[in-house]
């Protein structure tokens, strides 16, 4: 007889957590060759084990409703440690801090809000950005030599990676279907590492590539795990736009759209860049 | 011979620190009446308080470029403790984590970036919001009983508090002029309270009051010390809409606005409602 077994999707092998031993909230991971960027690991991969590591507290509570997490260093390829503390638990809601440690050096910190969430009044008041629909749109990928990327399928409705041969861009907005590459259910880890999804905004503005990195990321996160279960592994319709570059640093505001017009979150982030 | 002493800032009583003697980074503050909210303290200022602590403290580095604040509890009247500690500092950046207490207990945690900007490319992709010059919009203040709104002087372009015979609003948008009252110079803490100076949107959308309350609040600070004391003590220009509200939650995306069109700060926060 021979038992099957499915293999591991590369998401679910990247942001896996080991509890420490006698070290209650201290949980143990490594970076993931198949998630590296330019400097480290993706963004968004990073942000996504963060929250995992409150995900499996047993002190949890509820699902997330926001998600701030600011890289302070770069994380080397290897192991590290991650601290998730709650520091206040309400009745309903529960806030964290969390910290990403390399040998005793902090390279990451976040704060997170979890929740239970009841029904109330609702309204999307923002539209999501006309795209045609996935099927209509040709899948894209990245220049090879950014690994991570080769984990989504990507198909660009607007503001695909600039061509140095286009020039710069008048606007920064990119809008896209993506989903992970295999296909897999969204869940709170991988919509967060959605929300981080987006290329920096001045390589489209400016036309070209140069040293740019994400300092704080934001998500809010409107779905609830029963939504994020309807959109099992469909691809979502991505929007970021920036709002203002200068001194070094610019901002960057988006929106992970699912089935049906759900807005699923909205993100933002602020990044470093040097031209 | 008579001493005149100029009278304290409301603004400047209400963010007051002092050190706490033989413990590095931690500081002692007051809730101040003048900028009470329903309950506790107005938002605004408890941010502006928290980013005060790193400001003062003698190892901070540059000046604030981003600063999420997570309301994790009510802050009761009287003396609080801050405790603002560097998690990191690299060459031209810092990380903090900022925690306020009272008795022991968290009542808001806080994350903040500082750094020293250099001259890059610049450019402000999104548009100030159309508005009357500040003199051609009527000064109208909050209902009485909201103590911290009498410390603004607010004008408003739309979006209005509203009146509860006009009934709910198809869209959550206010703009508005808005000041320290008295008037008082622009600096990073009283950049951050005007960030939280917009009142619940859910209250616009439904037409009337509800239990509301800022859960996290990020500020992206788009000015430097010099923008900002360029400002002087003029009204900026605020903005602020939902994108999204349901199940508890809603979010909130705002711009600051100053003189010749410069972007001050963009903001973002989620916020609790019960309808």
């Amino acid at each position: 007889m021979t038992q099957i077994v499915a293999p591991t999707h590369p998401f679910d092998a990247a942001v896996e957590l080991s509890p420490e031993l006698g070290a209650p909230g201290v949980f143990l991971g490594h970076t993931s060759p198949a998630y590296a960027n330019m400097v480290g690991p993706f963004g968004g991969i990073t942000a996504a084990t963060l929250l995992r590591a409150v995900l499996q507290h047993p002190e949890r509570l509820g699902d997330p409703l926001s998600l701030t997490v600011n890289f302070a260093g770069p994380i080397a390829d290897g192991g590290f440690e991650i601290a998730a503390r709650p520091t206040r638990t309400n009745r309903s809601t529960q806030h964290w801090n969390i910290e990403l440690t390399q040998d005793g050096v902090v390279t990451t910190t976040a704060t997170a809000v979890f929740g239970n969430r009841r029904e109330t009044w609702a309204s999307t008041e923002i539209a999501a950005p006309t795209a045609p629909t996935v099927d209509d749109v040709a899948a894209q990928g990245f220049p090879d030599f950014i690994a991570w990327a080769r984990n989504y399928e990507m198909r660009f409705v607007t503001g695909a990676i600039p061509d140095p041969e286009a020039g710069g861009q008048p606007d920064s907005t990119t809008t896209l279907w993506v989903r992970d590459n295999p296909p897999r259910p969204l869940d709170f880890p991988a919509l967060t590492s959605l929300c981080d999804v987006f290329y920096p905004r001045a390589f489209l503005r400016l036309g070209r590539y140069l040293p740019a990195g994400t300092v704080s990321l934001t998500v809010y996160f409107h779905a609830d795990a029963t939504l994020l279960a309807a959109q099992a592994d469909d691809a979502v319709l991505g929007t970021a736009r920036a709002q203002r570059f200068g001194k070094g640093y610019f901002d960057q505001t988006g929106e992970v759209w699912g089935r049906d017009g759900a807005l699923l979150a909205t993100t933002h982030q602020l990044v470093y860049f040097k031209d």
